[in-house]
């Protein structure tokens, strides 16, 4: 953490310049700077004590003047003073932390909002959003998923269609996802980026003819839980193009895909190119590397209409002091450690690697990532790409034998997810790369499925199915995990299941 | 931190119990409970390491067998080794915290889900009750502030009247607060819980009318932000019967006032009777002493039907061992230094100074409290409670430059909120009050107002109105804090706004 020192006027400027003005300071006209605390004491940068009466993380002395984060208890738990103290500094982490983040950004995007979890940061870009514009819909991407309170499962059908009893809220399109291998336009289409994003000009238009209005688009730079889907470049362009027409705004959700996992770029936006700038960017997990923060970033613009609603923005934890040093910590580590660096490198040597298996395994479809973000799709027939999801869980079980985590998703759970630590080397990868190869041979010969025999084995579907469901009982239907499959949020193949079942009977 | 030690199997056993169903594990008919992390690996209790390549704070590996707070960067990073490092143990802390959380309550609410704000928490409590019930609509209470996401500002008066386009959503009914000094239903009336339960009673009636269905009933156990305000006994029991008639559940948020805070109980709503039970109990602000955390706790019934929408509860940082060993200290240091008891203690002690205050002056309106939660109502007219808004604010800029931090909220901003660090003593108690005599003293004197003189000050308000108006333009206006009023979320009394502008032409 910096030693470094600002004077109060110093604080308060780079407050200004840097933190949404909907956060409030108390006594504004004067606003007190703290930089300590103990028991029922602050204490500000010239030593004079403050009694404190509000307190109880309390309602008031918000960002940059707080120490809400240690009033109470503080001075009698050890354990809690180890963690409370070593924050409370002369630097001020959350104006720091928000200067050190705008520097990764275009300048455009300048104005920041420290929040606790990926959920509350797309909440507030949603707010953001229908208060800049006036307007209430909302174009999200099938499959995409944008976090756990009620007004975002509203914006993810990756969770809403787990409903039994889906009602889809009326302020929400879903547009297709830009998926250039399973989607609705492929690799050979001339132009896909056009094509996707004419789909969304098409939405709003509807939309309009219904009387709504668009407040903004939003999607994950690369689509992560939705199947690691790469959007064509040139999308976000043509789609932030069409909704600003509309009087919209375009989120760039980067919670889990940014912080330099792409390898090339520190934000997974920056893929689409230089003539791309979000209105509003989110960010999430990896920002305090497993502590509860998260950041919205926007627009001047955007944050002064965001404050003319006359509502002041308070978040109880958002930019406590702690939570702005531990992401300080990280950003020097990416820095310090060339962690981007290494997810370019070691990505592609992952990227690589997997290539080769799918010239020598029929189950791999597609193979497509961007650094230390790599998708390997899964499929029971490269030509109608029957999703193999039975088979993507049978590497996960047998890979998890073998000491190596992977996940599968996608919403047929078959994609295979590389998210692994900024850390993993080459050797690591090759590691699991050689593991899945001998997964994927087993499995392929249990299967009947060779290279080079997709005929005979589209002739062979029974025996295939079979078999198939035969090693998948052996293996787990005695252990309950159909079980798990069903209940786990995985969309378990439904034919596969009722395979498993007829056998089992 | 307990050095307790469980096998894997208990460690399974006290999740079921205690963890929300609806949270789930990977590899679930096998799951791995990892006890450390270092780069790219995770460890299980054995010492078996595990190449993680889900990580990213990842999708799967939720609560109990998780250590995604530490799988990236970890390693290189001290300051962060510092803070994931010592959390990691043998004791799975998640699980650990829920049974020590449950002990302090009713047997009935048995099941926990962990999530990072109150905001959060109220969220998750709103989706358990629409799910649990099938219903939609909320009743809540006027003034009620239940946090910053989208679906709470719904129900959050405190903030939505704010808006200048205020639009009410359709499924939230708002029911008179509970006041017993300025509401619809006084100290004067024989039964003020019977009359405000059959207003709740009523609204019922016309949701129902109207085709509406009550999914919950939700209130601060003690009203905060509304103006601190204690319900009469047995208003919760009556409110809980008819909404529980009506198919709906009773949502008792602690966020701001649980943990020992009321002095006699643990929990504010126990304040009701043992009789009263409520159906979900939202916790937050104190619960990791200023660490991003919180806590809804629930029935099995609720907790199951939940599960059964089919839809995984899913939350990144929820749960995670740092926010939970940190909340357990919390309960470790209330416990070991009897910071209920000194709540109760000093909380009594400061309500007896402030009763003295009453007596002696005629701005103090009304005292009210529980423990280390005490509100004083400043007005200015003891029978027409004309809100002492201005005066109010002058109190706590004069106790400021005095060093002493102080606040007021209520929907008129004019009640004094005393919400001090638990560890609050006596000669805190004597120091603040004694400022406050002096403060209020001369603000009697400057505006003539003195105790057996009401009459004469109602014949001579213009005199008065002025004085309190030269009082404070000397004091702020040329100082800017006419606008800091307008503009931080107080809810300036217009009159006296037009009057310092009158005077400053």
């Amino acid at each position: 953490m910096s030693a470094e020192r600002f004077e109060k006027k110093e604080t308060i400027d780079l407050r200004k310049k840097y933190i949404g003005p909907s956060c409030k300071i108390f006594f504004s006209h004067d606003p007190i700077k703290i930089v300590g605390a103990k028991g029922q004491y602050m204490y500000d940068e010239k030593g004079q004590h403050y009694l404190d009466c509000i307190n109880n993380v309390a309602h008031g002395k918000h960002t940059c003047t707080s120490v809400y984060t240690q009033s109470t208890l503080k001075e009698s738990s050890q354990n809690s003073n180890s963690i409370f103290l070593f924050s409370v500094g002369h630097c001020h982490p959350d104006v720091v932390k928000a200067g050190r983040l705008q520097a990764t950004l275009p300048d455009k995007l300048a104005v920041c909002y420290f929040v606790n979890s990926g959920s509350e940061a797309n909440d507030l870009a949603l707010r953001l959003a229908r208060q800049y514009t006036g307007h209430k819909d909302i174009i999200t991407l099938e499959n995409a998923y944008h976090g756990h309170v009620s007004s975002l499962i509203d914006i993810s059908p990756y969770k809403f269609h787990q409903l039994s009893d889906t009602e889809q809220n009326q302020f929400v399109h879903v547009a297709s996802s830009p998926d250039v291998y399973r989607g609705k336009h492929r690799a050979d289409h001339p132009d896909p980026a056009s094509a996707y994003a004419d789909e969304v000009k098409d939405i709003i238009n509807k939309a309009h003819k219904k009387g709504g209005k668009i407040a903004a688009f939003i999607a994950e730079s690369l689509q992560s839980c939705g199947g690691q889907v790469i959007p064509p470049v040139g999308y976000f362009q043509q789609v932030a193009q069409h909704v600003r027409e509309a009087g919209g705004v375009f989120i760039a959700d980067e919670v889990q895909v940014g912080f330099g996992r792409v390898g090339s770029h520190f934000w997974a936006f920056q893929l689409q190119g230089e003539d791309f700038v979000p209105d509003i960017v989110t960010m999430g997990k990896p920002i305090g590397n497993g502590h509860p923060m998260s950041c919205v970033v926007t627009t001047k613009e955007v944050a002064e209409a965001f404050m003319s609603s006359g509502m002041e923005y308070f978040n109880t934890f958002g930019g406590n002091p702690v939570s702005c040093a531990i992401g300080l910590a990280v950003l020097d580590v990416i820095e310090k450690e060339d962690l981007q660096g290494n997810a370019l490198r070691v990505g592609q040597y992952l990227t690589s690697l997997l290539e080769k298996q799918k010239e020598k395994h029929l189950l791999i479809g597609d193979i497509r990532g961007r650094g230390l973000f790599v998708g390997v799709e899964l499929v029971r027939d490269r030509l109608k790409l029957t999703p193999a999801t039975a088979e993507a869980q049978e590497v996960i079980y047998r890979l998890k034998e073998q000491h190596i985590l992977l996940s599968a998703d996608g919403p047929h759970r078959n994609v295979l997810k590389f998210k692994p630590p900024m850390c993993f080397t080459t050797e690591d990868a090759e590691l699991v790369v050689e593991k899945i190869d001998v997964i994927l041979t087993e499995l392929e010969e249990a299967l009947d499925l060779k290279l080079n025999n997709t005929l005979a084995v589209e002739n062979e579907s029974n025996k295939r199915k079979v078999s198939l469901t035969l090693l998948i009982i052996k293996k787990y239907f005695f252990n309950e995990s159909v079980h798990d499959f069903a209940v786990t949020g995985f969309h378990f193949d439904f034919i596969s299941l009722q395979f498993l079942r007829e056998a089992a009977d």
